[in-house]
């Protein structure tokens, strides 16, 4: 019985208060982020210890029933998180257009910036509209559904053919963006960092258990309509690329996260922009297990000076 | 007797093995990366406790002798820096004037990039140049000396008139920057994040020992040749203004640690360009009693493919 997980949720349970479980779905076809938000009942065999990071973690035969999604890695244990700018060809190319300019320059290497761990949120979980991004169909937060890849150890200098061994599993990602910070700060560091305001779930698939991650579909609909609809086909750079690429000179240690960018339909390229505003509810669909990710918007309540 | 510490250091001590210890040093005046340079002994009085951030630490009367200089905060204690681009009037001119401009458009807002703590080395380490930077003379690894700040409790929609209470102090960096790759890819992510390249310390000040952080002498020599000579009064954003500004909707978590810019002098805007080579020996000297660090510069030995 003792087998290691494919299908990894971190959650508190129903009956056991605020602590914190790691749990495999029972029924392997479910979308967690859909059931729970249709307030479906999600069985889960609990999984020993208390991080994905644990190699010994194993499937037990103990029942849980999750009361509350988490993120499936904790803030502390992916301190920062690696994210990759206009990697998909249809993407860049709407970017592109919006620019004028009829094809796309296509990045010689992955556009890497940061976020800290401090914008991560669950599925179920508002997004923070920040209040220095009002009025917000001038700061155009936008929407973006992503592969995120999780690093299982230390990987550097690590060549594209062995770029897999380091990957532990992949789940979802909405890298909620907000345009016009990111145009007047040409490095993206302040408009990617606002607290609550980064998606990632619900599930996190081992590394086994999807052996291609370069034919995973991705779904955004907003308010129910379909609005991003593509597959990680159309990256520029793969994932044994992109892991190949970031680790050269550079340690990825345990725990991080790489978030492999958008494929194209997000709001700000649209003749009409499309906008986050309070009370959206954002749907960011990612196959291969991973599930919908489900996050309502909502205004920053207060600039609660701490 | 048991005071708080104002000069903080961490480091392993003569006798101790790898057990880490906090100290201040006996000497109040001494620099302590110019004294372990020349090979005199420091001694300092243990601080209690692991971790600066450890608010209940004090000065104890135990006497030790430093062996190995480590950073001011451990890699997990501050698991991402954050980074100001362009943040003094002098340096942004000398980068304007490179491409043709007579003047600088100064930035409206800091310009906030991100680099992982696996680029942090303590003064006394060699610098590492990757293999990927070769040749040298292309990519220009670069000095840039820094006043870093240190966050010592969460800060979050701070006003500028506030801002300095959430410093818990400050210490000394060098952001040595590869110039050619933060010209080939726009984003920073990259190019600032090679291991081993940022060394940092010697001496935490505390924010009670150094009440105007707008007064702090700066200055680089590269192999005893004066290359950087400025003063935090020069930054465009100062440390009130950079804190009150990063922590709009975004939580500066305890350990946060801020580089602040660096003043004008640096190799790359130079007529005869300067660069950091194997062999080289750099000294990024902070005033304030910060101190000295003093690094040797080495190739990556190889690409050890993990």
């Amino acid at each position: 019985m003792a087998q290691r997980w494919t299908r990894l949720v971190r959650f508190k349970a129903h009956g056991h208060g605020d602590r914190i479980f790691l749990g495999q779905p029972v029924d392997p076809s479910i979308d967690v982020g859909l059931a729970l938000h249709s307030g479906q009942p999600v069985d889960v065999y609990q999984i020993s210890g208390t991080s994905a990071l644990d190699n010994s973690a194993v499937v037990t035969t103990n029942k849980l029933q999750i009361a509350k999604l988490l993120t499936p890695l904790s803030q502390e244990e992916t301190p920062l998180v690696r994210c990759l700018g206009l990697n998909y060809l249809d993407h860049a190319e709407e970017v592109a257009h919006l620019a004028g300019r009829e094809k796309a320059d296509l990045p010689r290497f992955p556009i890497l910036f940061y976020k800290p761990s401090t914008t991560l949120i669950a599925g179920g979980e508002p997004i923070i509209l920040p209040e220095i991004v009002k009025p917000y169909e001038e700061h155009l937060p936008d929407y973006e559904v992503e592969l995120a890849i999780v690093i299982g150890k230390a990987a550097k200098n690590v060549s594209e053919e062995h770029a897999l061994d380091y990957v532990l599993g992949y789940t979802g990602a909405n890298d909620v963006s907000f345009r016009q910070w990111q145009q007047v700060i040409p490095q993206w560091g302040f408009s990617k960092s606002f607290d609550d305001t980064n998606p990632l779930g619900p599930v996190l698939v081992s590394a086994s258990a999807l052996s291609n991650p370069q034919d995973v579909p991705l779904k955004t609909t907003l308010n129910g309509n379909v609005v991003q609809n593509g597959n990680t086909s159309k990256q520029i750079f793969n994932v044994k690329k992109t892991i190949a690429s970031l680790s050269q000179s550079t340690t990825l240690q345990p725990g991080t996260l790489i978030l492999t960018g958008t494929p194209a339909g997000v709001g700000f390229v649209r003749r009409e922009k499309l906008w986050l505003k309070p009370g959206d509810e954002v749907h960011c669909s990612v196959g291969a297990g991973i599930g919908t990710l489900i996050n309502s918007v909502q205004a920053e309540p207060q600039k609660a000076r701490l």
